[in-house]
């Protein structure tokens, strides 16, 4: 399998300001360390952005984020957009301003919500018809109006618009659906563009504050077809982005087929510019992936199962609401240095899960971010000193032996 | 008037530890700064003890509340009994230990939840039967066992077990409640003192890690009568504590009723043991009530008005869920100093709120939480300077302004 990048065969990404440097690769596996340059600072990859759906990443505090080490956040352009709306966001200075988060944030485009919140959707050529998860309302969301939205957030990675195919699809269904998100791809490039570069443009788009350095990524598709994936890297190579995610996994596929769609699109991925895998995963899907090339990752995981009780450890899952951790004075994870596991006791947490408290969600949340941080801490150090693989086989090994 | 504390009057506490030193009487008024020193270090008063019932001060991270300046919290004698139960909390060293907060903490003796949580109680003199809020169960609380629960809990400072008399109550129905209560105040000391002096009573209690530096505060009682009250409070006095409550207030009656008894009470209580005025209330209330002598206050107010939006600020109330606070970039108050008005604005909270995430909650706890910390700081301050009379009214016409 030959890489996309020859010389002369990509196009431009949207931003000069955004760069992307590789400082160190892994001899036994395609795993590598990079960093990522944006107006609102670098961070180093592989990395994990914890997911800040509605402009918090849930039930954690800015100061408990950054003290984790959050280099990177997501946002979610869909419920901006619906609460409190990008209009209000930005008159209010972006969402870096709005949520006091003055580190790098990455946008979807709000496809992947309207996609799989909306049943009652109609999408044609142009864009998608959907009603507001919300309330009923009916909303339009094209690929010129998420990147209106986008630059309303002022976000400084921001994602083209595309179709999430859906899993299972046919040979035609992943081909048409390739297509359509190639040409919503440029329609996306196009409409960034003109917002960054003609004030008129974003004035009559209702935007007041621009965020001029934003960077803008391309979302491959193509379901598990190896020719349809390729097919599609090689549009969105033509089109030109600062970085290159894989859409449409993690959507229901085995695990073994996304793997084998990973490897191989990674393999094919420019490797000047940062590689994403979106919507993944699990320690070992992230761990697995980093092998393959991946640098960047976002996951509701963390946050999700962490007020559900169940907990990260280098021991594999915990659930917290076990009745033998009742009297447990020991940390939820013993060799974790984050914040909770410093101070605070399983049979405290559990505690607070039965008792129904706040604080139990919060305390949960900040442990499991903080091991997914602190996890690619570890690997980025293992690329670096060039011990990467022996790392993964005693992270993996670790994460199957289980709690005692 | 005259003050139950001439010398020789005033049977000694239960502890040689705890002690009580004024520092600074205001000549306006009868408001007084003072400091407490405990076996888990010393807190100035007046002073305000959010409320942590189930063992945490909701919604917030006891690093939150170290940083916001609490200085000593409350925990619910009767919610840790049921859930995890205290000998839980003991095995697992005491309260303290068990959340992780080494500052020291007053435990009420449960009686208010027992009789405000359960409508199919059985008191008699021995005790109150009842069944438990949680799953319907069969429990029996007595003085001994409160004293016993809060000795396994290791507080610094424990309630005697009262009666908190209902209102509105008749002359006879107050002086039986202030009777029993008084008998039950015996009781406790009693208790508390045993387990604190003989290891076998403690063993046969199933205590395993004991605090021999707790303190014993009893509470006056005696509804809205004058006389009962002198006579509750007289029959405390000749038992002896460590400090002294005002008890069934805030319980229905009104703020003028509530004053002309705090106002009677305080100034007959011993002037070298602090003053704790239970369950009050708003910074209104606390001012005028410090300016009547009372050094201590609990309330869950901050944190419960928090959690449905009500945030208290310098110009009175604000509800964080109206619409005028859709756009506004301000902090929730402007001379605010806490971490929240720091880095949040009202838009911002405005919009956790609407969109039900946790965060919400979170931020308006603590700044609800700071707010009342640091009003009684400033009230310490004006004490100390001789200013507390104009910081009274300024303060007082402050909230009175509403907002803009």
């Amino acid at each position: 399998m030959r890489a996309i990048d020859r010389a002369g065969k990509i196009a431009t990404g949207m931003n000069s300001e955004f760069s992307f440097e590789k400082i160190a690769a892994d001899a036994a596996t395609r795993a590598r360390v990079g960093r990522v340059s944006t107006a609102h600072g670098s961070f180093d990859t592989p990395v994990f952005m914890p997911v800040g759906t509605q402009g918090t990443v849930k039930a954690l505090t800015q100061q408990m984020l950054e003290q984790a080490g959050a280099s990177i956040i997501l946002g979610n352009t869909y419920h901006l957009y619906l609460r409190p709306g990008h209009d209000t966001v930005n008159q209010l200075g972006g969402l870096h301003r709005f949520m006091s988060w003055e580190r790098p944030i990455l946008t979807d485009s709000g496809g992947f919500q309207v996609f799989s919140l909306n049943s009652l959707r109609k999408m044609n050529e142009e864009g998608v018809e959907f009603q507001s998860h919300l309330d009923g309302s009916t909303h339009f969301l094209s690929p010129e109006k998420s990147m209106e939205i986008q630059a309303a957030l002022g976000s400084d990675i921001v994602m083209a618009f595309d179709e999430c195919t859906p899993f299972p699809a046919t040979r035609e269904e992943a081909t048409a659906s390739l297509e359509l998100t190639e040409r919503w791809a440029r329609r996306s490039k196009q409409r960034l563009s003109e917002l960054h570069s003609d004030p008129s443009a974003a004035e009559e788009a209702g935007t007041k504050f621009v965020n001029k350095t934003q960077a803008l990524f391309g979302i491959n598709q193509g379901s598990t077809f190896f020719d349809l994936r390729e097919r599609s890297l090689g549009g969105l190579v033509e089109i030109g982005f600062d970085g290159y995610a894989i859409g449409g996994l993690a959507v229901g596929e085995e695990k073994t087929a996304m793997f084998e769609v990973v490897s191989n699109v990674a393999a094919m991925m420019p490797a000047d510019r940062p590689r994403y895998l979106m919507g993944v995963g699990t320690p070992e899907d992230i761990v697995e992936a980093v092998a393959l090339g991946v640098d960047m990752f976002d996951c509701v995981m963390p946050t999700r199962n962490a007020r559900n009780g169940q907990l990260f450890t280098s021991r594999g899952k915990l659930n917290i609401k076990n009745a033998r951790y009742r009297d447990d004075p020991l940390p939820i994870d013993e060799p974790c240095r984050c914040a909770v596991c410093a101070r605070y006791s399983r049979a405290y947490v559990r505690h607070l899960y039965m008792s129904g408290e706040i604080l139990g969600s919060v305390l949960s949340s900040l442990h499991n971010v903080s091991f997914y941080l602190d996890t690619m801490g570890m690997i980025r150090q293992a690329i670096t000193l060039g011990t990467f693989d022996e790392f993964r086989d005693s992270f993996l090994s670790g994460l199957a032996r289980g709690q005692d």
